[in-house]
């Protein structure tokens, strides 16, 4: 796996499934789809997760890159 | 359906009803009739949502990027 | 109307009556004069809104557009 | 009086009392001598109000744009 | 005293005492000897004002600029 | 060991352990990967710690620049 | 001293003992190792304080010039 630049990290992610960190405390869960350098990403597939539990289902989502904490690749 | 970087996925939503989320946590749902790379965008029949009920009506409205936290479109 | 960018919708409700809402809370009224690429916005005839009762008269004001949540034009 | 752009409104009261808010919710009036395109103004003569009242007087202030939320020119 | 933009102020107040107010409330005083259009800022022979008391000496003290509110230079 | 500019700071860290500490408090650990410009960063075998002790396993972990206050490389 | 430019302060602080000030209200100090036009900051030798006190020492330290309210170097 290459990974010279952060963003190579997110493109080996791609069509995985990937965990998101918003500024606000949420957590969202979703297969990435596509991102760009200021960290706008769009997941599909996407649940927003409360304590673990799935809370609700989003399909499609866009969300902001300046809202991202942190994206966690699942490990397979 | 083609989506390589994540404003794909905002051109795929445009004339159909999204959902936007605030960073002052409100709800908007509308019409996407445009947006920028600044993710300003501008929606149409748009509501806002408390709880999950229409609180007010606003027709079109012109939001502004760095408010937004994420843009779901619908499933259709 | 044609509206193929976020800044027509404003351009098309320039010298009209619009609302805005600010990052703090504030909903202010006025007549559309001026906005540029920063959302910068003049309004004149302005008015601060609170609950929907107008709490003061602003004649011209220079808004800042990093402050700007919302514009919503009038539906006329 | 010509106004197209935001700032044309700022020259147009260049040498006149205008009213600022901050984001931290201070008021401060003063005449406008000075402004850039990031917002940063001069005031002169300046005062800082509470609730309507002079509580100190400042003389010039240079004040940082992205510190201000709006810029009222008085009516005269 | 020419003042066209606005950092011609702070240059008409270099090697002068002034009053830097940041964005966490703190007040700051001492002399100008340097700033840039960051609005990065340094001040030598500085002070900490509590109330307008003295809180602590800081000597030499370089402030970035996205934290300053405003600065007043002395009206001599 | 060189260092002239910052970055040449976490280039000396490549592949060893470091400390994060980012904006809302929380604390990672991990193999330091990659960053960028924005000091955009890649762990692998991150952990994420609360009193120092590890409160989750978090694997490769993509973490946005503008969250993070400090990274600490290990002493060795 | 040479002085022209804020960042003439920090050039003339290298390699000498610094005080930090960080937006969350922490203080570090150490020896100045490196800065750049961000105002990112790699010290050496840093420590914590608390009240004055030692609270954790952080050998090496890279410190995002985001976080960083002011930078005091020693008087020496």
């Amino acid at each position: 796996m290459i990974m010279e630049r952060p963003l190579d990290a997110l493109n080996n992610a791609k069509n995985k499934r990937v965990l998101l960190e918003l500024k606000n405390g949420r957590q969202l869960v979703g297969v990435l789809k596509a991102f760009d350098i200021h960290i706008n990403v769009v997941l599909e597939d996407a649940e927003e997760l409360v304590n673990g539990e799935v809370k609700r289902k989003l399909n499609t989502l866009f969300i902001r890159g300046d809202t991202i904490i942190l994206i966690s690749p699942n490990s397979d």
